[in-house]
């Protein structure tokens, strides 16, 4: 990334579009200074780094509204940001960027129990919705790793999900209506706490789209109530091909977890040395999770039991307790910290059909020995969202761009057998050169024919999504059109 | 509705038409004779009656491109069109368009148990989805009422639901990719047998797009393992607020029923006469159904049965047989039949916040005084999606005129208390006047631009959706752009 140059024309522009950014907001919510601005330079994905010109904190729609129509008619880009905790560079600035921040509104606006609906500012946290309504015995379904920091914002952004999923579906199963900003500041009012409506469906187009479309600053979300309780079950296997048919079998008898997580022997061995979790060591090990009642909960794991033991496990533990609950699911928990312990990693986020579990896994280990990187498999196989972590060695030359080219080869293998590039990080900057391998210069020309709809200037999160030499050439275009 | 004027320039069009569409179908797939394309005049909303110039069926993907290639082309309108059981006039012809009809692309494509998804063409009809996978023991879960007669090219246009979508969602949360034709012959393939994949999601806004943005013809659907069993309660109250508490109630404990049906008294009097089902005569009457195996079903209807006793039932009624099963659902499989016989109607479509419910069904009551016509109610209660059934006598003069009033009226309460003007039917030509009253001009705006980039010439499905005014003026701006 390229530094902004500081000569008098761009410093006279930047002035001038802080002078009016403080005009509409307080004072300490228009952050200029380069020293400061540099807490907004990168991500999660810390490989990439870049200070924005400007970052501003608004704390409402009408702010948000008034920051994209003083960017609007300046020209800048903006680049949405949640709570920055992105694995794909969603919220990467650009030099000549104003990075709108959301983290001031974190109001709870509404909470409506006898409709299950909450509608919050988009800057709140995904766990504190949840922690907004447990009182009332209600919970908020998605939940990503990141959920302690991730900002709803940004879950609509990337339409997250979670080891939850699998029961529960994804944000977009769980977003009922948003308000949106468009770039030119006008404010916009989506879906609502009711069924879809009449008409294109545009919150389904929106909930996913990365930033592309407008800021969305508060949103209705669905709440459910409780499970009156949840239980684990350990099972671990001699390969990842009985591991992945256990799965499919799980799946097949009609029974559905809240979460089927999978993990391979290198995964295994990183937890099990970080957490002590008291793992066995196997080729693969699965954590299934179900939900309900205490004779609910025995129902369903009576099922998974039997399905279990016919493919010849190594072990089979059910948790007895919540003691022994917390232990099964310590290892899983800690396995991106345990990886971080040891090497550098790069975590994939590529989808498959559950089918092509054990093709997948045999093709990324003949791979990982071709490009000479470790790879550990960790994820979600009840809806075949996987998360291979590449090992590599960040101060060893070289190492990060083999690691880069090994993903993108794990990448186009996964739309290869049948699936696709993200499951739940989304494309980012990540994985904009990559879009070609999933989709035809048709399908993207007609994706980004719907972002000329939404920012015809292009002004809004620049060079992400799509693949570079096509969103800048799209922006040229229109400056050009101007 | 015009009549097409048979002045010699438009019979050249129309010969010329026919001679281009021959030369790419087999002769009987072109149906050109007025005799003949009177079968096509209408779909279920019997009301509107309009013969397409030309009427095809093509039996390929590949054909689908070709005509409207041709139709592209010559700058002929296409009205896509499943089994015509449109309650909306999703189907309806103007007299200058060619009607392509899907019925014969009913094959099954392919099945995958494994991934549970079945891939088919979209003229099949959705029962018969289900028929291709019963013997594996899976099912396809949204089930219009219509469903032996409905196609899933319908379904996908309309975003259809059923009774039983309160558990397995709607056709967008069944429906995994499809194979689209667009209006410039270019086919497309979005989606596919996974997650939803990286940029925007063009699924999403496609599924219920009610043909404005392209032909649908294949589609890969989600299968699910069947249930072992289903159990069927019949209860009866003294009032819709009781029952509309009960029903809040029962979703609040955290049982997901597959259906929670909503009968009202004149509904419950006209299936009694009927069907004889032996209901209870009361003010309001639940159906409420749960699936599982034999203790699960012990198990959900333990919790309902208690919730229900708490408020003071008229009636109790678990099925102890399939027998009992059967006469419990008799009555309601048999309302709109039971209305039928009695009166003509119209069956609207609205959906509400569920705790709107008692205000809502107390409001059209007093409409219903007011506009002197007589409404029934028979809805999913569950996820609050109503539908009225105004009666009337179409051999009254001014009484149809008086029921479209009176329903555009109870839509417009719909959208008041926080709900939309269309659960699952669509919006056709029967809403689109509607459609300011839950869209601003700015919304409504941008679904036409995202119209414009699908289907530029507007040729697709004219006059519906869109107000009708508003789509007019689109699509002369666009011949005179031309």
């Amino acid at each position: 990334m390229e530094m902004p140059v500081p000569n008098p024309a761009v410093l006279a522009r930047k002035a001038r579009l802080v002078e009016r950014l403080q005009a509409v907001l307080p004072k300490d919510a228009v952050i200029h200074e380069e020293v400061e601005t540099r807490a907004y330079e990168c991500d999660a994905l810390t490989a990439y780094k870049c200070p924005p010109m400007v970052a501003v904190l608004p704390a409402s729609t009408r702010e948000v509204s008034e920051v994209l129509r003083i960017c609007h008619a300046e020209g800048v880009p903006v680049v949405p940001r949640g709570s920055g905790t992105s694995l794909a560079g969603g919220a990467l600035p650009t030099a000549d960027c104003v990075i709108l921040g959301v983290a001031r509104m974190n109001q709870v606006l509404e909470t409506d129990y006898e409709n299950r609906i909450i509608r919050v500012q988009t800057g709140r946290t995904n766990l504190s919705v949840t922690g907004a309504v447990e009182e009332e015995d209600f919970f908020y379904a998605p939940d990503p790793s990141s959920q302690l920091a991730c900002a709803i914002a940004g879950n609509i952004a990337m339409n997250s999900g979670g080891a939850h999923c699998l029961k529960y579906g994804v944000t977009t199963n769980n977003l009922m209506g948003v308000t949106m900003v468009m770039m030119d500041g006008t404010v916009v009012e989506i879906g609502g706490g009711h069924l879809d409506a009449g008409g294109l469906d545009l919150l389904g187009v929106i909930c996913g789209s990365e930033g592309q479309l407008g800021v969305v600053t508060e949103a209705t979300l669905r709440i459910l109530r409780k499970p009156e309780g949840a239980r684990p079950i350990l099972m671990g296997y001699d390969s990842n091909e009985v591991a992945g048919a256990v799965v499919s079998d799980i799946i097949k008898a009609g029974v559905l977890p809240v979460a089927i997580e999978f993990m391979d022997r290198p995964c295994i061995e990183a937890c099990e040395a970080f957490a002590k979790a008291g793992y066995p060591m196997c080729e693969a090990l699965l954590i299934v999770e179900v939900e309900g009642s205490e004779a609910e909960i025995d129902l369903q794991l009576g099922l998974i039991k039997d399905i279990a033991a016919r493919h010849d496990p190594v072990e089979l533990r059910e948790a007895q307790d919540a003691d022994e609950a917390g232990r099964i699911w310590l290892g899983r928990k800690s396995a991106f910290g345990a990886m971080g312990q040891i090497n550098d990693y790069m975590c994939l986020d590529g989808t498959i059909p559950v089918s092509s579990l054990p093709y997948v896994l045999r093709r990324i280990g003949e791979m990982s020995q071709e490009f000479g990187l470790d790879v550990a498999n960790v994820f979600h196989a009840g809806d075949g969202n996987m998360h291979p972590l590449i090992l590599f060695d960040a101060n060893k030359p070289g190492d990060l761009e083999t690691c880069e080219a090994f993903g993108a080869e794990i990448l186009k293998l996964c739309v290869e057998a049948g699936g696709c590039l993200t499951g739940e990080h989304g494309v980012g900057i990540e994985k904009r050169d990559l879009m070609l391998v999933q989709y035809t210069a048709e399908d993207l020309e007609a994706q980004m024919a719907v972002k000329d709809v939404f920012d015809p200037a292009w002004l809004l999160n620049p060079a992400k999504v799509f693949p570079l030499s096509e969103s800048e050439s799209r922006r040229a275009h229109k400056i050009a059109a101007e």
